[in-house]
């Protein structure tokens, strides 16, 4: 019997952001600040995604419309990986994500936040492509757009910067370079 | 006698950051990471300033550039100005810094960190214009780009976006909305 060549799972991160890096208010907050156009953009990414990964607390603000994909919810709450019609409970201290992603061959991988879902993503070598977003506000306060625990330098390599809408929102796309 | 119309100052930031919104890796780090294309625009920028305003952090790192210069450094450790060659120490709780400013006749004040001096400017209308240059890096930790008390959303226009370098590096030029 002949195995199947495992798939190699590619992982994009998309983040909407203030110009001074804050994704949002507080770890509760959902997002009220940003583009129709950034919206539309992610949309149209998701479109193609098999599955995406989020925290906690991004799953409960988003819980309606996460629970209709094929959702991965990171989460220090459980030890083994729980399933609630599509949606997956996992703690990634306890079950590698990397061996359980590829287990469930899937291609496209989306990371859709918070700070340290993000951070934990890159650290991880889960995070070949990252789009942001930069919305024209300074928030001078709120959650910074990646959260680890320490300061590291990740090369990324610019793809493409777009302007999306007249008021001045960028779209920025870059590749890991790690 | 007729009294001198007041010369209206205007205010401009200038921030090296990576693209999650970090300017250092602490508050005693200086900056090894920024392209000689940032380098050489602000040296540039510079030129046309009459006065630079830093945090006494910033100042302790940039010492031996910024005493050549019109500096005000802002400190909690002083209660009036103190004048050591053309570098004002000056404590904004005790003075206000915009009439100290414009008593001064600069009409080119540059504002050039660290964060919580950033956020200072912004929420006393002292920051008209910001420049930001994002480096093509994640560092995950550090100091964020504006430090302020609380979460406020300050609006700004979006006026040119440049791809200064090959590696990516990008340079951002917003207007205060506010």
């Amino acid at each position: 019997m002949e195995k199947n060549q495992p798939v190699k799972t590619k992982y994009t991160a998309f983040v909407a952001s203030s110009i001074d890096g804050r994704i949002a208010k507080n770890s509760k907050s959902g997002i009220d600040w940003t583009s129709k156009e950034d919206w539309n953009f992610l949309q149209k990414s998701l479109a193609n995604t098999d599955a995406v990964i989020v925290g906690h607390n991004t799953y409960k603000i988003y819980e309606s419309r996460l629970k209709k994909r094929n959702t991965v919810v990171l989460t220090s709450k459980t030890v083994k990986p729980r399933l609630f019609g599509s949606v997956f409970f996992l703690n990634p201290k306890k079950i590698n994500l990397r061996n359980f992603l590829q287990s469930k061959n899937y291609k496209n991988v989306s990371i859709l936040g918070g700070a340290r879902v993000y951070a934990f993503c890159l650290k991880h070598k889960m995070l070949d492509e990252l789009f942001v977003t930069i919305e024209p506000y300074v928030f001078t306060n709120g959650i910074a757009m990646f959260t680890g625990d320490s300061f590291k330098k990740y090369q990324f390599l610019l793809q493409s910067v777009q302007k999306i809408n007249k008021k001045g929102t960028i779209l920025l796309k870059y590749k890991n370079e790690n």
